[in-house]
């Protein structure tokens, strides 16, 4: 069983970690605990590292382990750390599970596997994957169809919830996400245990009217975790049209991250930008930034800043912006 | 309600009619009655006209209209006609319905439309499909993924089968095909009313082991219909080797035919060759057969029809093949 | 040859125009004659009839003709009218082709069919496109993969622009497309005749930061043409911080937009809303707005013209949003 | 530069190994030496290791090394080994690239990554596959879109084997397959240098014909590659008829392992059934064969060797099929 009280820790801010690269694409390992460091200023929630913006899937086995040690080991408690499990085989989710709770992760992230279609092709293929991490692990079960072209019904999700209570969180990003949302949401009501928590990604896009929809966080890489914070602690506090003034001045930026491959390209450039990585380097064979998309890129920075500006918020020394009455 | 004995009509061999075309794309309507009596001469049980390969989607709404007039016309009841429905709008689909069944026509061929993923939404679709035809027109349901990328599981077919008895036989041309095959016939197995028959397309490709899994028939444009009709009969007399002989024999024509696009070029080649057609002319847009395939067809027609002397077949002069015994 | 001065026609704001339907989904013709001048009242530069968004896949070519004439007759030479050509087969094309010239049309918008990959096949099959619709002919080149999943090389868009000067203008929304937009300009500037315009579409939601980088103009239906025209016309007087804060204001209504199936939805409940649409209805099979959806898009309507107030423009009786200047 | 005569090696025919599994997953690595052993005594020209239907995608880094090692040492210099690359990435493609060569491969099997379309595309990734690989690595360069979703046209194919001479051999396996062999034959007639051989896959369907229209050999992974041999020595000593006969007399089997997922299933089964596994048990996640599967296939094994008989093949002691005549 997974343990009382993991259903409700995953909820509002959980940023989908960068991996830091060297600039001839080795591990940067250091730069993660500065990043690590910068998450819990923020105020986030929790962290998912080897997320699909973590690059997952450009690492070795190894390599992750690495930088779930090293975040475990830096967050020191203070915030849960989710892994993501990428398209892992199902041999090795079993053993990675085991691995990852040794270790001292919170829960991992899974997606069906590529490659099924039907209601019971999901079911059947989930239902293995469930089998293989066993019941005691807290799993944030992820519908997006981008990244594995697979699709699931609502029905089909709150089966599958309801079959598997070591799914204490369900991270949308299907498309249409709100009225997935809105559906998800009624179908969990009634529940006599403490339902799945409800977090949208989709790079953020719909962050503002999926909260208004009442879904219970953010897990997303976007490169402001601060102003996601915001955000959510404003949309809880009932604060929706400030929330989504705040929303709002961050959209142009959410949608250059949006972009099919090169949005990798933009997040990074922006964190190394702000200073939390020592290059923008990625290890994906995704075309490079030219020059004039990181004029466009700064230019999209600077107008960003300045309606933070006008919102209220100011920046601190360390290049962390806070609202002003903080 | 469909008539009575609707369900057992669509057993045996249904070919998929190609549509005839004169060099300059114009239709050849008159070759349509030539090829309706030769369909009735080699002992086909009915036919299906608008098919994929009857290039429906290179009709217009006026030729469809002609081209089952015609066959209607022709077979004169010798034979019930299928009007295949491609993709058309729900709104079409309601009046193309009512008008084919006043121009005689027995039932149609109807699929989920494209861009439909999950179970949930596939059902929906198809309840929007079958309400729009009614109740009282009997439907030959087609699973067809390569045409509309559209994967139903087994118990959805059930499902959709069971709320809709207009299905009066399901043709089924998944990848895998086989295991679906039985599957569906073991859940069809228990019903009190009639079960929908099943047939099997895919080109044909496993259409010996198909029968021996408890198909009805075949539902295949392939190019010795005469054929289909000698493996449909010994299969069903028991004899499943000397079918299967009979099939393995054709079976690198069928490989042939099964080619995406040109296997399209590959079966009115055949079909001209055959004298069934004026022109092996296609509307749609794709590559044309050089001298090296037109050779490679030629050669692959000799051998197939010299192995089919070898089983004991023989040619009438009217082209036909028939068992040397009839 | 096309008529000189043909190139520099498109440019500016070409909205996609809606194709207003019944209650009963029967087309509303009259409706036309409103949207019509509407588009002229709020300064477009031209009109696209039967696009994506005019949901031309569930027109007749009866019901397509209507709507040409109607547009072109009501805008009276006021606003060159393009043709939406959807997935139209070469022989229909052909056909169209003439008789949209004949209607009064300024010319058509071609993407290549669906089903070719290689830059070899969609060379060839835009071939066929431009012989079928000859030389004379205005073509507005439509890149657009979420439609035909058919993706282009920037060195393939400019050769297909050289050999066929009949492309008077590139639509280009690619995904990413900025830098697209970008290289493409790059590739047209040594042209010693008339280059294309470059217009940019995806719904609109890349529109500030491409006017930017040089598009000539934004073809998209988004439901506040008006501000189309002052973001262009901004962009075009070199002011392009206030475009985008004009632009940025939207972003959230563009993001609904831009929702797969759902977007047709919210636009035309928002020309609904607006007085502009007699009924939201759309013929296509998507799912409807539910209390939820049409609570939230109308939050966002708020919101978006309060935002429009804040930046200083003002509706009109009609309706119409104009800058207070003005 | 690649040794000279490493194009001509890559002829004849070349088995994709299987990768042999204990019951409980592990690998079964004895088998191996038995499978080397047996794809000698057939007179197979050379072995592909860590292909799709090796299961390279479901093998850890290390069980590939262990099997390449294997596999080399077994056939000490008899056969040359090619190891498949799967989708390593770039990194892992060059530091895999140079432990390879020193375990003695002779050469790497490669093909474009998932995730380009365009000409432009495919040739930028596959530069930096071969810049990754270095030019003294003889490359087995698969064409093969059902795997990785890329589509490469003949001249983008030629361009490729011109700019980068470490390509020894296309292995070509897109549907269509038999005009692209023909057009790539025809494409590199007048080359000075020695030109890639031509070896065609796709589960052998078009073996025969492809040999006829000149192929060079065939890479697959049918489970009677002692018939590949046969199929290929007819057919080069210019018996096609006889190679065609020996070939149709496996078609039907071949049908059975061409279907996606389950093929491999078949394969492993029949293998089994052969003696030359100790298990058929696959790591993938795909259904597993019933009873009536297995019985079906046990009744194809049983026709195919009964035709093969026919044709004047006999059965060794240790269960090797060999022409009577030898």
């Amino acid at each position: 069983m997974v343990p009382a009280g993991a259903t409700s820790t995953i909820s509002g801010v959980f940023p989908i970690c960068p991996t830091p690269f060297l600039e001839n694409g080795d591990l940067d390992i250091d730069t993660f605990d500065r990043l690590v460091d910068f998450y819990v200023e923020c105020g986030v929630h929790g962290l998912i590292v080897l997320g699909i913006f973590g690059e997952a899937a450009m690492l070795t086995a190894e390599e992750g382990m690495i930088i779930l040690r090293r975040t475990v080991a830096r967050s020191a408690g203070r915030l849960p750390v989710i892994l993501g499990t990428g398209n892992l085989t199902l041999r090795d989710l079993a053993s990675l599970s085991l691995q990852a709770m040794e270790e001292g992760a919170f829960g991992l992230m899974v997606a069906p596997p590529r490659g099924v279609r039907t209601d019971e092709q999901i079911h059947t293929a989930v239902a293995r994957q469930m089998k293989a991490i066993g019941p005691d692990v807290p799993v944030f079960f992820q519908d997006y169809p981008p990244f594995n072209d697979v699709v699931m019904s609502v029905p089909l999700i709150l089966t599958l919830a309801r079959e598997y209570p070591q799914i204490v969180s369900l991270k949308v990003e299907d498309n249409p996400v709100l009225g997935k949302i809105t559906r998800i949401r009624q179908g969990l009501e009634s529940w006599a245990r403490p339902a799945p928590t409800l977090m949208v990604a989709n790079s953020g896009i719909y962050g503002a009217p999926a909260l208004r929809r009442g879904a219970d966080g953010l897990a997303t890489g976007f490169s402001y975790p601060e102003v996601l914070v915001g955000i959510d602690a404003m949309a809880k506090q009932g604060d929706i049209e400030g929330a989504t003034d705040l929303f709002d001045a961050h959209l142009p930026m959410i949608c250059q991250e949006l972009q099919p491959g090169l949005g990798l390209r933009v997040r990074k450039h922006v964190l190394w930008r702000r200073g939390l990585l020592r290059t923008p380097t990625v290890r994906q064979a995704v075309p490079r930034l030219d020059a004039t998309d990181i004029e466009e890129i700064d230019w999209l920075i600077a107008r960003g800043e300045r309606r933070l500006a006008d919102l209220g918020w100011e920046k601190t020394e360390s290049g962390r912006w806070v609202p002003a009455a903080a």
